[in-house]
């Protein structure tokens, strides 16, 4: 079994808690993948007790798609008590670059929080790298420059996992850049598999502090769950439906025979 | 092709955004019949942001079901940068006549803001139009008089759309009035379906100034989406995850072959 | 028939409103499988109107599944009508033991309030009982002592009806302790399952001032509708969607027939 593949194991013999602090669209999405991968799921945000909730997780998935000030103020307090305790932080900076209060929210979380995994598509990616891109509501409307080069790039400066998101997903830390061709183009035409991967993603960085391979291996066992998914799906409702079922079912030895993940 | 199955046709090839001010029980739902119908959804509800985002969108669907001081605040905000900007406001005022906070800030709405489609159950109109009318939490208990002249009344004193959604829509913009026969008993049994038809009118209205006719193409094409997906449904979950396939899958045709849209 | 499935009946031709204040998590599962056990869900939390709300409906359900001290005022506001008015409250301690928020908040409701059923998993219940329990999130971890002992001896001390959940339901009101053992381990494998179980509690509740039976009647029903749900799932996605339709279609006499309750 490759490093991939036993991520997917460690997951499924500790159940990790995953804390959520994200929008209230998905959020109900996000629960059930997190528990398809094997991992436990907890949202809680009161600022009396979203620290000692923190304290009891694996990792803490911040994602910013409905926020609002009091929403960021306790953001950061669950953040730093994932700082005191060394929990990893995903960021999903959902809609970085559509309106101002979500650009420098984002901005102002890569720049004073320790992130261990920025995962965007490639217009939020592309904003936060400082680079012109398009992002239209919560959608990406692609970035100017090569996309391979921002990601690696910003994961530089950033000193963390960034994990560009798109047809072939772009995961680097700085030095190692892989990329995953795993997915399929229905996952766009539901609400939430964005959130669900970053979902999907802190359930692997729970298990490993190896977070551009946890990433690598959240991204690619997440595609191939919608790869099946998407054989024979009647339509959206059926997909959404039986990418729970495929997630539940992708194994670890699934990832390491089906997973397209390939250094550059 | 007639002007409702264009609508449609113009939805799927123009892919407004459709930015949501709702409740938390089924707003996911609501973002995901967006993206069935061919539009893009976005929620946010930041004072910061709202205003910023509604201006992308090409309607505002504002829906008071889980309302308190905090929302009908922002929704506000949201409703006036649409009129700044000459976006439709399309208002579901659910729970209006069940407790006098939802019938006050129905009523002020309609007073204050230029709502462009204005659509709600039996009691919900007949409560705004000022009728005897029964509302039992959410759900309609039916009104006092006749339905289509208390639109068409309604419509005419807003000079706005009205739709009475049952199951026979009336919709009327007080000149014309259009009856659709469209829909299922079904779409009754699972939360949602009428937040999940003011999602898909404002997709419609996003592509059309002729509110009218974007009103009926919406609950006509919703209402054959529901018609497909109880055929052989096994149970209400089912029916809803069908309710989504069916609704990706009603081509523009469809509404012309398919739509029981008739003028009175 | 017996007194578990008239139960079962008096909903379904009372159509009972149940109001919600739950978790933003699992809400739109509540409400859909209220709808299917054949009662009436309504969410609301405004200040302004939800006492107002609360005084229409047959029964209250309080989650604290993602509390916040806003929440808990407009709680026990909800709650203070519901006492008024003689609606039963029906409480779920989502994640007490947990934090302290969790914990303190759980326990000033049993004391302060009037609750009618008091239903959490065996590490909720311990720790209300002031028994050495584990909770890690909203998880159960267990709880030192004999299950059914403390949960009769809870029930005693609060005078209401306590449902400790697991894979035999403990139901006792102090003097009478019944036992059901329907249901399926798929059940754990989705968000929502218990906050769900509360919902069908409070709709039995709704329809009888027995809340022993309705308790009794809630679990069964829900358990018969997930074993159904169970045969045959590809997942926990189709789990998911066939537990809507099993709910729906569990009819009063298989209650009788296949529910597994009996006296201890």
């Amino acid at each position: 079994m490759t490093l991939f593949g036993s991520i997917l194991t460690d997951i499924r013999e500790k159940t990790p808690l995953v804390h959520h602090m994200t929008n209230y669209v998905t959020v109900n999405d996000c629960a059930n993948i997190t528990l398809c991968i094997g991992a436990s799921p907890v949202m809680a945000h009161a600022e009396e007790e979203v620290g000692e909730m923190v304290a009891l997780a694996g990792a803490l998935v911040l994602n910013i798609g409905t926020l609002d000030t009091l929403q960021i103020d306790r953001m950061f307090i669950a953040a730093k008590a994932a700082e005191k305790y060394g929990i990893p932080i995903i960021l999903d900076p959902v809609g970085a670059g559509a309106t101002s209060l979500r650009t420098k929210t984002a901005q102002r979380m890569i720049q004073e929080l320790s992130i261990s995994v920025l995962k965007g598509n490639a217009g939020e990616i592309g904003t936060l790298a400082g680079k012109q891109a398009q992002v239209r509501g919560v959608d990406s409307g692609g970035v100017n420059g090569d996309p391979t080069e921002i990601t690696c790039g910003l994961a530089e400066r950033l000193s963390c996992t960034v994990v560009m998101s798109g047809p072939i997903d772009i995961i680097s830390d700085g030095s190692r850049t892989l990329l995953c061709e795993n997915g399929h183009p229905y996952m766009g035409r539901i609400s939430g598999t964005g959130c669900m991967a970053a979902s999907v993603i802190g359930s692997c960085a729970a298990v490993t502090q190896d977070y551009l391979s946890a990433s690598a291996t959240g991204v690619s066992a997440f595609g191939i769950a919608g790869e099946r998914a998407a054989v024979d799906a009647a339509g959206p409702g059926s997909f959404k439906c039986r990418l729970f079922d495929s997630m539940a079912s992708v194994r670890s030895d699934d990832v390491d025979r089906y997973g397209r993940i390939r250094s550059v």
